[in-house]
Parts: structure tokens; sequence; C-alpha cells
């Protein structure tokens, strides 16, 4: 599966329900921000090495894995609408990222905070 | 280029700059957030109208691109980090949600409120 | 009731739990945009009209009042932790606004896009 | 200034501006998560120790009351244009947490993990 499958899955999934009149791009995005919000839920109140130990069982794991999902496909169906590639888009902004924090620069400094 | 290529460069990149140690699941999770904070900047007062037409301007895709690609950036990064397959998860939730909402049933009707 | 009184009795009420531990400023941002993805649930779907319907109701109003008042309790306890004085920072906040966006020029112009 | 004042002043603000017009209940729960993401941006990356550094300075905490503020006013608005009283939402709130974890049994136990 790749990520235009996904794509395609969910316009089928929102055409089969009559729901494309919904999927608004603010509809869209305020749904991304709904499921951020109940992502942050399981890091909410843990130390790192608490919140460690619970990504290591399936359970947490996999409750963690299903908001990523609701974040993954709100994020597939906006760009889908949005006409924007995703992987292309991540990709040029990585390139972007290296040059503006060069690593023999950045490395074990402080420039960490404006990354 | 796949997710998997993604998250390749991301390990790349974090290492390169010695910035693994602050990409903890908790510190990530916020900056998913921050991210969609950027992005829902991108909807914020427009109608819907208004909305669709800067998007369908190539400037005003390039600035919503950049935001949905620091939005996969993150979300691949912790992925990664706690070992769950995206694109597997998006999967799984979007079977259930098929029978969760059965399109039979929902087409047309107010379930629209509870997806 | 007062802010100062909200804070006070969050003071007491973290005091009595034994909870002033997780009560970092970082936890406390969490629990912010946590609480803020909660209220925007409830604008998630909806035409305009049909929210304000929903928030004119009884049940529509208390539902929405509950995640509001999540949002106030962690932003007073986030102010009271880092001495921040909310009334008085908003208060210089709106004057700042007022003198960035003069209302003899905002008004009717496109630059209500940038406030 | 109490947040009664507040909630006046902001009225009149969007008032000489013509921005009422804008201010629905869905961009004000959208302005909200774009203050709340600007507000994370301050505890992305540092350790407790360092934010907690960082807030501590006259600069550090100004930069932190202005996002605060930001949060307030956009609560304040959302309240005002919906009828609800903030400060007593909250005080209603604090009063059903006080039962719902009564002090005697979650202190020092792992009940922190609901709250």
């Amino acid at each position: 599966m790749t990520l235009d499958d996904l794509a395609a899955d969910l316009r089928r999934f929102a055409a089969e329900r009559d729901w494309e009149q919904f999927h608004t791009p603010k509809n869209l995005a305020i749904s991304l921000a709904v499921e951020v919000g109940e992502l942050l839920e399981h890091v909410q109140w843990g130390s790192d090495e608490e919140i460690a130990a619970r990504f290591a069982t399936a359970d947490g794991r996999a409750a963690l894995a299903e908001e990523m999902a609701d974040v993954l496909i709100y994020l597939t169906r906006l760009a889908d609408l949005t006409g924007i590639d995703l992987l292309a888009a991540a990709s040029a902004k990585l390139a972007a990222n290296a040059e503006r924090y060069p690593a023999e620069e950045v490395r074990g400094s402080s420039a960490k905070r404006q990354h």
C-alpha cells in the first residue's frame, strides 16, 4: 500500500457516503487538529521514560497507532483535495532544512532551539 | 519516494545533527501540534470559497504544501521511533470506519455528525 | 469569582492531590492543546448556521462551556505557575492590536486577512 | 480589569473594524488552536529545566504572556458570542473534578494518568 492508494481509498469512502460536501479544507484542517489533540493525550502527563514504556507495549502502541492513523487519513484527504503531493513536499522541505541547518554547524550547538 | 524512504531520510537527518536527543515522543507530538496550528492559519478567516480560491493558486498551494510537509515529517518521525506502520494503521482504521459507518445507512443521514 | 480566585482554587486543588509535580509548563501547554482539540470537535463538521443553532440550545451550550472551562483552567494554571497576569497581558495585546489595525484603515478592507 | 471588561473591549474592537462577520464560533475555535500552537513552540524542544529557566527571564515570560493573551482573547470572544460565563463554567468543572478525583484517593496514586 502507498499514500496514493490510501488517497484513492479515502476518495471512494467519502463518495460512497456522500461526505464530500463536508470535506472542505477548513473542516479537514480542523479534523487534523482534533486528531492531534487526541494524540497529545498519550503524552500529556507522563515523563519521557513512562511514555516510552507505554509505547513499548502492544496496547500502548496500538492506541498511539490509531491516533496517528487518523492524522494521516485527514492529511492525505486534504492533500488529495488540494492537489498536493505530500511526499514531494516533505522531500523538498527536508532539503530546505538541510541547507538551513548544516549538520557541521548545528551539531552540538544551541541551533537546536530553532529547528 | 515512499514513506519508508522519508523515514530513513529523517533518521539520517537527525543523526547527522545529533538531534535524536530531542526527538522524544512528547516533543514530536508537540511539534505535530505546532505545525497543525500553522496549517490552521491558512483556513482561519476565509470562507470556504475564499480558501478554495487561494489554494487554487500556485502560491497558495505552495504555502499549504509546506505546512503539510511539516506535519508529515513529524508524523513519520514519530512513527519511525515508535515502530508504527502508518499506512497499515490508516488502512486498518479505514476498514473499522467502514464497519462503523455503513455507506447505505449513513448516506444523506445525520450520521455525518459523528464521523 | 475572579480569575485570581480561580487561580487560587486550582493551586489548592493541585496541592491537595500532590499533582504539582505534573504541572510543568510543557505538560500544561499540552493539556491546553488537548482541550482545544476537544472544543474543535464541536465545530468540526457543521455549517456556521448548524453550529450556531446547536450552541443556542441549553445542551449544546453546556457541552461547549465545559470544553471552554477546561481551556480556561489550564490557561489560568499555567499563568499562575509562570507569574503571568493574564488580564494585563490581554489588555496590552489588545492595545497593540489597536495600533496595528487602525479601525479607520481596516474597516471593510482585506486587512482582515492578517488579523 | 475583569474578564467582563475584556469581553466588552473585544466586542467594541470587533465592531469598530467590522470584523464581527469573521467571528463565527468555527473561526474563533480555529484561532484558539492557532494561538495554542504558537504557545506550544515555547515548550517544543527544551527540557523542563530549560523551559523553566527561560520563563524565569523577563523576555521569556513576556513572549509566553503574549501567546497566552491571544488564547485568552479568543476564548473570551467566543464565550461572549455564545453567552457562556467562563468563570462560572470553570468553577463548575473544578467542583466536578473534585468529586471525580477525591484528594484522599488520588494522592500519590496512578490516578494522575486519568486527570
